[in-house]
């Protein structure tokens, strides 16, 4: 059904070269659309050039940071459909840098809205919007109405970054949809630390044959949605002619505790350890306990639902990683 | 009880050249407090150096921009408090130029309160937020723990700006306050246009002989405090030892319609006449209708109430602004 809406479809992608951004670019590609993908690479984000390799001659692609408003303009004249997930995402980074965060997170959001108002107004605009602004939640699953109340810079400023996208909408009109992601993985993600995701670093431990590290107890639970579910919900809302204004909350019906997740992790690849360690006090401040989302929203009103296990998606990240995974942390 | 703390007490006040920096300087002055002032004199601002004409030779005054990391080091260090109220406060002007409002209202913020951590971090710091951030209200009267839901780009960055200062009370223990101000009026309001508030536009008019405009039905319901009852509060909460890590909304008793406002000026006045204007365009976008506050919560904690009737700030502040309103609108 996307694939007529896509078919021959102007679409930019900023973070184009990150994790999701790539994963998209692929499926983008696989549609018949004309894509053009922009990323800082900045060494401590998630822009990996591997990423895009087997379709480099497929895409367009523009090296350049979202926060140079005049490459900006000229990016986005033409354009039709803009996924917007360029991002600073490592929590920790952000309380000890907060100024990058908040140049990344607020001001170059803020530049690519006005930007598109002033240049392409009628542009689809898709925000990587994420779960770590509702902060320790007061109930769970929790749903879009749960009060935000981040617990980290990154957190404030990410609420920020959502915000501006919704208030384009309203005050004039531009069809901006948020999506909350929740702890997204599989191939491409950055792996060489945890900036990204904790994850990246289980996959390396393992195939490294390194002891996975549990902070804390390994009770806290959490979902996780494999990175062409989440691919999925970005086309599926950026065709839809109703997602406009809206935010959604995705998330899966899997929830795990920490400690079940690396215990599968052990048992798909047949082989390895993990241990639990003491939670790193900068860490312990600013996590937010047990999360998993509600996204009947998304399902009822958008017709997207997570599909692949978890098991089958631990089970392709560890092919992917068990063969490419020297361009993700060597 | 305030002039015990804060007799030869080191204070800082960003904003110092003010309506209410200002007014809170010359009350530290009487009390016997070391006052310095940092103002940027950014002619759309609220900084006027007549503001404290009176006082000039007992505080020391820094004309610089707290966008400025490195002259906040020097005068951060030694302080021992803080009242933080620089900011941009123009709703239209935030939606004209997004990213002054972003500059002023999330990374000087951010960037005070990183000079704080790391050369004073025990200096006590109240920050002026805004009732702004709630949006156009679920119930009336609007308490602490209403929604946070900005209409325009100074909401959402002011919402940063205040969730920066609780995050680094609840992540450094810094002992930040944060007071959520409804319309304050009184004696050294910016009444040239109506950047801080439509009530200085109001005076002007009504001392210059022309018509008080009104927008829209003028039935709106708003809440106001005299700016000695706002500087109370803050003298109040910085002087407390229960306030850190405290939101507390500030508000009036007398809640009265835009309509009934002019009508009280006029007959204060005892001269005058008022008219109905259509909304314009840009400012109805961004209206929220009805507001006003429930400050229970800083009674009951914190004892602060407004002392001030209405009737008497109007006419303080029309004595006030027939003798010197040249320097406010010339």
């Amino acid at each position: 059904m996307n694939d007529a809406f896509f078919h021959g479809r102007k679409v930019i992608i900023t973070g184009g070269l990150g994790f999701i951004g790539s994963t998209l670019a692929r499926r983008l590609v696989g549609m018949g659309a004309n894509v053009t993908l922009i990323d800082s690479l900045i060494p401590q984000y998630g822009g990996n050039i591997f990423n895009i390799e087997d379709i480099r001659d497929r895409v367009r692609i523009n090296i350049s940071d979202v926060r140079d408003p005049f490459s900006l303009r000229h990016h986005m004249s033409g354009q039709e459909v803009l996924f917007n997930l360029a991002g600073q995402t490592s929590h920790l980074d952000s309380m000890n840098e907060p100024d990058a965060d908040l140049e990344i997170n607020c001001k170059a959001q803020l530049s690519i809205l006005e930007t598109c108002r002033q240049v392409n107004p009628a542009i689809r605009i898709v925000f990587a919007g994420t779960r770590q602004i509702y902060g320790k939640p007061d109930y769970l699953p929790v749903d879009e109405a749960h009060p935000i109340r981040p617990v980290d810079v990154n957190g404030i400023n990410k609420t920020a970054g959502e915000w501006y996208h919704l208030l384009y909408h309203v005050n004039y009109g531009m069809p901006c949809c948020v999506l909350r992601l929740t702890n997204t993985y599989g191939p491409r993600m950055r792996a060489r630390d945890a900036r990204q995701t904790f994850l990246g670093v289980w996959f390396q431990s393992l195939l490294e044959g390194r002891p996975i590290q549990i902070f804390g107890t390994g009770a806290q639970r959490r979902d996780f949605n494999y990175v062409d579910d989440v691919v999925n919900a970005f086309l599926c809302v950026a065709a839809s002619d109703t997602a406009a204004g809206k935010v959604y909350n995705l998330g899966s019906n899997e929830v795990v505790s920490l400690k079940e997740l690396a215990a599968l992790l052990l048992e798909v690849n047949g082989t390895g350890n993990c241990e639990l360690v003491p939670f790193p006090d900068e860490l312990k401040k600013i996590d937010v306990g047990d999360y998993f989302g509600d996204f009947r929203k998304i399902t009822t009103e958008q017709g997207w639902q997570p599909v692949l296990s978890l098991r089958e998606g631990v089970k392709r990240t560890i092919e992917f990683y068990r063969q490419h995974g020297k361009h993700y942390w060597d």
